[in-house]
């Protein structure tokens, strides 16, 4: 497969964003410029696929060293990403012709995408469509995802570090809330991301290592929400130990399967928009049971918080990225640089590639072993799982008191198509 | 003044924790143990004041220098705090003679009072009761409030953590958001704290270096809120640099003067309890310009997070709690220990005593010159006395990935006065 002349890459982020995907990024750019004799240049999609859609490839071989390395202290989508979906081969045939067109006017031999399910889905069509219009391009996935619900991979970079945020921002929050709980708040609400998997939720709980401590109570989107069991589940712990803390999903949904947040929005993938499920149970519970409430909402706070980042996460995500090269530059086709873990304890982990075909579309949720028999904690085998993932600090640099970040210039590669493309 | 025997010293938290207040708990209760011969034993308030009415004293010197020690880098209060202010001298006579009382029973000669505003105002007044009781008390307030809104001091010990928290998590939001706006959230809006003083909201402004940086536009309670000037700054920001981070102040109001979120509850000092003006903004865009828009409410995380505290609030924390020791044994009474900032450019501060007559129960604001003309953002002047207060990074211990706590035993000191008192 190994072609005697160098070949350019394409390099694209998908989706929400992470604390860590520029790791990733630095990850592919990195391994790609230490086999300039296979990759000529990486290219990367402005705003993701779009970039490739529009012919906007920014050229990171304008990049320095430097920069490129900064990429691993730096939130964001450094090269922009997007939320737009590629439909199927059939009904959106044109928008695959017109991306083999860019690679191939590109001389775009090998394609990194770096996203979630329905990326790693996009990825595969395209390792398949490429060849059936003659044009074959070898397809890696590079994964990633906040809400840890990818098949085949251990976990999902990007996760680890928004459970050490979470985690983190709930013992803090906890000592507050505990230390006033006599005469002011009693009920602390912190919601969370995760739509479909609990699995952020549940990494709010290793924040309580010690009974009593907070969150004293989980709320899971696999777990339906029983107002009546949450209610008495609150009282107790207010009555036991003074106060009560609770993480929750913000797709927790009712009895009868409807989220309790639902906004009636949806997004470009025809996902219901969600927010605002912790006020909603703040003011349950002062109807209910009277007592002051106090309640957070993190949102792009967590998947952003970059200056609190896992280490086992920031390395992970790096190794994804880099493995993606070597494995395209080895002729693997249509797969994902997964995480596996290969020991426990002590805890060990490689990356190793799956196909993508098995990866796509499909979601891993929260075994149900990992929640407590009674719905509202996580088990000692859930400890387990999560606890390695958010080991390790990953410094970064300060300037002024605030962290700083890599500033690419994102330099346009002239465009070779004469005509545009207008994204839906 | 100095007597031969020693004496007993009383400290308590009031009102709101922070992520440092036990910095100055650490700095009051090293330095205490520094002058043995002057002061026995620093006995803490569980539940602050309450702990006092209540005869429910902590005895410190149970605690291991180790765990003192560990203060400096737990959040919330170690002794518990309070929402609970007593009343004037007419109305609530009782009250002070119960603290009399039981600081006569436990030889209590020096009390420390951590806290804001209504705390200094407490402090002034058993200053000026317990000499007419016949038992003078030396009192000496240790400032802290994350408001940053006490008189005679240059800045409050708490805030300069919270802004280094707001300042981070708001460059770290703008760069998802920028790397997403073109397909997916355009407007993101940020909730801080601040009743009446936009000190945190300013802090947000810190996070922009740059022409078109997150935030675009602030929200000060100063500055009351137009519609139509709003939604036409959001809507130019958009248009320019293809999104708006937004930081709003939880007492934002509008031109009748109305928080924007007013629920209509109240604290125990009868201040309204303010909450959700971010998603009403949100909606507000969305509604009017028909922006994707997503938001936050830190909340208690910002208020809690030691892992991004800043090194200069926490030794400032530290100082005013040294330095409130230091005051009272060199017998002076009813004072604060403010900060002082005695060079601007290369940054310098000292700590130096101010009346507690002086601070009690007002309120600094912001000065206008602090916010631009339009009212949406920071001067240069604003920026200059911000910068040094959130400088410097503060790090704590780590275990299993997340920040490691004092763990204080919290020993009762055993009960002395036959009667028992319930609060309100």
């Amino acid at each position: 497969m190994a072609s005697t002349t160098p070949r350019n890459a394409f390099y694209a982020q998908s989706g929400g964003v992470t604390a860590v995907i520029n790791a990733s990024a630095c990850g592919v750019i990195e391994e790609a410029r230490k086999h300039k004799n296979r990759i000529r240049k990486v290219y990367a999609g402005r705003d993701g696929i779009i970039g490739a859609l529009t012919e906007d490839l920014i050229d990171t071989s304008r990049e320095s060293a430097a920069t490129i390395r900064a990429l691993m202290h730096t939130p964001g989508g450094a090269f922009g990403s997007c939320r737009y979906k590629l439909g199927s081969l059939e009904e959106s045939r044109a928008q695959y012709e017109r991306l083999i067109a860019v690679f191939k006017a590109h001389d775009i031999g090998y394609f990194f995408y770096n996203g979630g399910n329905d990326s790693m889905d996009t990825a595969w069509k395209i390792s398949q469509i490429s060849g059936q219009l003659g044009y074959p391009v070898t397809c890696v996935g590079v994964p990633k995802t906040v809400d840890n619900d990818l098949a085949l991979t251990d976990n999902c970079p990007g996760f680890g570090s928004v459970a050490k945020y979470v985690a983190t921002s709930m013992r803090e929050a906890g000592l507050d809330v505990a230390s006033m709980a006599r005469t002011s708040t009693k009920v602390f609400v912190m919601e969370v991301m995760g739509r479909h998997a609990g699995w952020i939720t549940a990494a709010c709980g290793l924040a309580a290592e010690q009974e009593g401590e907070a969150p004293q109570v989980l709320l899971f989107p696999e777990i339906l929400f029983e107002e009546a069991k949450f209610l008495a589940k609150v009282d107790a712990s207010v009555k036991k130990y003074g106060y009560c803390a609770i993480a929750v999903s913000e797709g927790l949904r009712r009895a009868d399967g409807k989220f309790l947040s639902e906004t009636g929005l949806t997004d470009a993938f025809g996902h219901a928009q969600l927010g605002g499920v912790a006020p909603l149970l703040a003011q349950l519970v002062k109807d209910k049971l009277g007592y002051k409430y106090h309640w957070a909402v993190a949102d792009y706070l967590q998947r952003a918080a970059r200056h609190i980042a896992s280490n086992t996460d920031l390395e992970q995500s790096y190794a994804v990225g880099r493995e993606a090269v070597r494995y395209a530059l080895a002729g693997k086709n249509a797969v994902m640089a997964a995480i596996k873990r290969s020991s426990q304890s002590p805890y060990r982990w490689k990356i190793e590639p799956v196909p993508l075909a098995k990866v796509a579309n499909r979601e891993k949720m929260m075994p149900r072993g990992y929640i407590t028999r009674d719905g509202f904690h996580i088990t000692a085998a859930c400890r387990a799982y999560l606890a390695p993932l958010i080991a390790g600090e990953a410094p970064q640099p300060f300037r002024n008191g605030l962290p700083v970040h890599a500033r690419p210039k994102n330099v346009a590669v002239p465009k070779k198509l004469p005509l545009s493309f207008t994204i839906k």
